[in-house]
């Protein structure tokens, strides 16, 4: 033991709290997820009016009007992160929530979190829906080896479509990415032009709800029955 | 509309069931998850042991003795699999179960889905916690790019260390491993002498458990004060 003198005030823990993929997936958040966000007062959060539409769908126990809520967006910039932090400094519990699914990955969130660990703020996550891991279970594909690609090049679609799967091959590694769902007909389109006949291509759609939708099958077999998504929510997978 | 025959039996769905990651975590499995597995009656799980006393502590509407539990694990031969999916086939909705987490990453389940996949049986992925995720979540690293690398190489871990070093700061993409905890210790020396000291290393511990603890330094703080994590079950970062 040492003799150092304890800090003044204990800091506050971040709670990473997940949401609902979709608007009628509140069954999708553990119970015990539900009760932290009702405890908290002070919240971070990457867009209002998505929170607090989460919130009344839990039925709190306090009005709307008491929890502090702020944005972190896309927009923040990184000298507002030290305020944002700052309830947790204090002393306060602080509660952090993405637009859908869980907080801290492909999101503005993750930089609130870094910051967090660089203060000495315990950082607490809660199990919740993950579009990703959602995508990657019922793939069927390899899931001791996966990349998660985020967003494939928009101008250069074919080529990274073909860079992946030599991937997926070389390393026998399933390669996980999105795309806005305005793009979804160009990236099956390409798909289905450029991947090789027999390299398995998975389509996971609206995911958590009631039109969920995850199909594995080979690009040979997509060919001959290609799917019109629209523009539902997708996640995809070559492996 | 084509005058395709109905097939005589439609297939059941493969649910794929999330458990807790520790003893005592059952607070982290959606009450939506519970109510598929208590509605079940077949399931095919990687360890019954483990499923039997996940079923008991949801307090289930049915005995133990009449669900029909059938293991999947990595000595099952792959003739087998056709077998566990039967009951699928004949019109049963059939749940798979890991020995912890989510079913279907790194774990033998993703056979069985493969294999519902090519016989045309529904996959319905169920949230539940990933300890992968959560580490991921917690560690305040980039979520947009990242890699599930599984286990190192035991043999030439100071390489692979360095390797997937190489490949976190080139790509921007945090690198996700796992080990027994009984390397643990051989792990943290490991990556505290050969990585450099700017890195961030994330050691993430016991998650969803009451002695969870997720902590990112660079390598330069953790050799001030490195953490002795006896046999505790970690999953480390690199980003």
């Amino acid at each position: 033991m040492t003799n150092d003198v304890s800090p003044m005030t204990k800091s506050g823990k971040l709670f990473l709290i997940p949401c609902p993929l979709g608007d009628d997936a509140i069954e999708t958040i553990p119970a015990y997820a539900v009760d932290v966000l009702h405890r908290l007062t002070h919240l971070v959060v990457e867009r209002a009016k998505t929170t607090r539409h989460f919130i009344k769908a839990t039925n709190p126990p306090k009005p709307i009007s008491e929890y502090q809520i702020e944005e972190l967006n896309e927009h923040t910039p990184v000298a507002e992160l030290e305020n944002l932090l700052r309830p947790a400094l204090q002393g306060h519990d602080l509660g952090i929530l993405s637009e859908a699914g869980c907080p801290g990955v492909a999101d503005p969130g993750a930089k609130l979190v870094e910051l967090a660990h660089r203060r000495g703020v315990e950082v607490v996550p809660l199990v919740g829906p993950s579009s990703i891991l959602l995508a990657l279970m019922a793939s069927g594909m390899n899931g001791q080896s996966f990349v998660f690609q985020g967003y494939l090049s928009a101008k250069a679609l074919a080529e990274d479509l073909k860079r992946i799967e030599q991937l997926a091959i070389k390393h026998r590694q399933t390669q996980i990415f999105i795309e806005t769902p305005y793009r979804n007909k160009a990236v099956i389109e390409q798909a289905l032009k450029v991947l090789s006949p027999g390299t398995r291509f998975c389509i996971a759609v609206d995911l958590t709800t009631a039109n969920q939708m995850v199909q594995t099958k080979t690009i040979a077999e997509w060919r001959k029955n290609p799917l019109e998504l629209g523009k539902r929510p997708a996640i995809f997978l070559i492996g």
